[in-house]
């Protein structure tokens, strides 16, 4: 008379890959319908979903546990910007037949690396079949304290526009990725290659710096479609326009050395997007601390420009012009 | 020198289409990176996710208001059996070239009627390009009075076992959309057609029984994947057995009429799931407050058998013999 209980191949693999990431009790172990999360007092939670498809945000043959990453990583980038601290997130991943179980392995070993570091458990998940991409989406929430979550609304005339580390070096490693022949003719060093194609493989959230935005930035964002066009919708939310010196726009060594090469690349530097640094107004008053508490971060942050009035999309002046681009940001559509 | 401020198409998209559904202050009108949440007080939050896949959870010719309806509810059927309330959603919306603009009008009509129907308005949300399917993956936020939520742990032995409305209408929905023919064979009528091929297109998640489960039961879970399967989960969860006579499920008339005409039907009604109905656990001593709180609610509820000690999968007894089954449950793997 005894049948023993049978798993389906499906509670496997959650089994087996995922439920070693679900490390918070309110996930039950993926073993419930759903999760419980009592919030911690006195935080608002915020809340962001983003999603990345192969063969549109990465591709297809990408190492597995680098999809996971930074299809983790560019959410944890919004938390970051808006001064929050990860808590937990959901996965839905979609898989097309062939994708082999040591995809699947490699898959969740370098998200449960990046739920790890990031303290950020999986509360829960849905694996489904695709018919051709794979697509994963997540859902994080973070914590700041109440009322203080960094807006896109709020720069001021004078305030100053910082970003954090690098801009253009992903927009250069997808360039790299999709046409290898341009690395000859940007004179890049094996070194600098890898470092451009790292960059686009997988971010590097700003979670540092999450604090001393909640305390100093008057507004900000990450840049995550392209610094021209995401400055424009910081500026559009604050009801304000901005000046930019472009040379003042920092770069990696290894960007600059393509940007020799290659000057016209200052558009795809400043447009493309996938930089997944931090973009933010900082009040004049607050300067000095902000740059201090930056450099206790250990997040270097360059002053690119200044907050105007008005509602003229923001310029980028270089040797004294306003540079015109024939697009500002990424779009899908 | 004014260059008005431009919009990317897939800006001009977002606000035209998901900004109306994005009612809470905290979404900012979906111009924000994230969005806020202040917790209500006295709540735990509730937190799911889960994907439908174009050709896989549904036909890509559905209606698009029937897509953003069935990848809401999906959601909505858990939140519904963990005893908690709607909050809020967020959406990753995955569309390849050729989706239409009137397709997302009416996706988004579909939602919009939704998200006001179960007041669970739109926090957040990502559109991007996929190769091939449409993709759409919600999470739902909803809340339970602290420590209250509805585990699949918690069946005792002795505990009556519930399922809300009738099962297997959506299995038997999906076999007549993907062979009209078998219409004829069960002898359906225009009117037990159409409600079979509605109960696979949209589900009606029991979100009325939410407060009387967490009141009532001491376990429950929504029916996704298949009866026989389901309850085996809830069992395991609970680390006990069951007792079903499968003459009580539920059926409702269409079914029952498939069911006379063909009776090897009871597997398919038994385990192929996607009813979104409630299966739940509700101890002796409180069956006729169950009852009558469930009767108040307006939703059918029908006693189908009894919590066992052991840990044998649950037995479907039929005529006085045990059910095999081929399959317990839906997996995509």
């Amino acid at each position: 008379m005894t049948e023993p209980p049978t798993e389906s191949s499906e509670d496997r693999l959650i089994a087996k890959y995922f439920m070693p990431l679900a490390t918070s009790s309110g996930a039950f172990g993926l073993l419930d319908d759903a999760a419980v999360l009592t919030p911690p007092p006195g935080c608002d939670l915020v809340l962001k979903t983003d999603a990345i498809i192969g063969g549109v945000h990465f591709f297809p043959d990408d190492p597995a546990d680098t999809v996971a990453q930074k299809a983790l990583r560019v959410n944890i980038s919004d938390l970051a910007a808006k001064g929050a601290t990860p808590l937990g997130c959901l996965l839905s991943l979609g898989m097309p037949v062939g994708v082999s179980e040591s995809w699947l392995a490699a898959f969740s070993d370098g998200l449960g690396a990046d739920i790890a570091r990031f303290n950020c458990p999986l509360f829960g998940g849905d694996t489904v079949r695709t018919p051709d991409a794979i697509m994963v989406s997540i859902t994080v929430i973070g914590t700041v304290p109440v009322g203080k979550m960094v807006r896109r609304a709020g720069a001021t005339p004078g305030d100053h526009i910082f970003v954090t580390g690098s801009i253009g070096d992903a927009a250069l490693g997808l360039n790299l990725r999709k046409d290898p022949s341009v690395r000859t003719r940007w004179n890049l060093s094996n070194a600098e290659h890898d470092f451009l194609a790292q960059r686009y493989l997988i971010p590097e959230p700003r979670i540092a710096i999450a604090k001393t935005l909640g305390e100093f930035a008057s507004a900000a964002m990450d840049v995550s479609d392209g610094l021209v066009g995401d400055l424009q919708k910081l500026c559009r939310a604050s009801g304000v326009s901005a000046e930019v010196e472009a040379a003042s726009v920092p770069l990696s060594a290894a960007a600059r050395k393509a940007l020799g090469a290659e000057p016209a690349l200052i558009e795809i530097l400043l447009t493309n997007g996938d930089d997944y640094e931090v973009l933010a107004a900082v009040p004049p008053g607050r300067l000095m601390a902000f740059l201090a508490a930056a450099s206790k971060a250990g997040v270097p942050v360059t002053d690119i420009g200044v907050i105007a009035e008005g509602v003229d999309a923001p310029h980028f002046v270089q040797d004294g012009r306003v540079l015109k681009f024939a697009r500002r940001s990424f779009s899908h559509f």
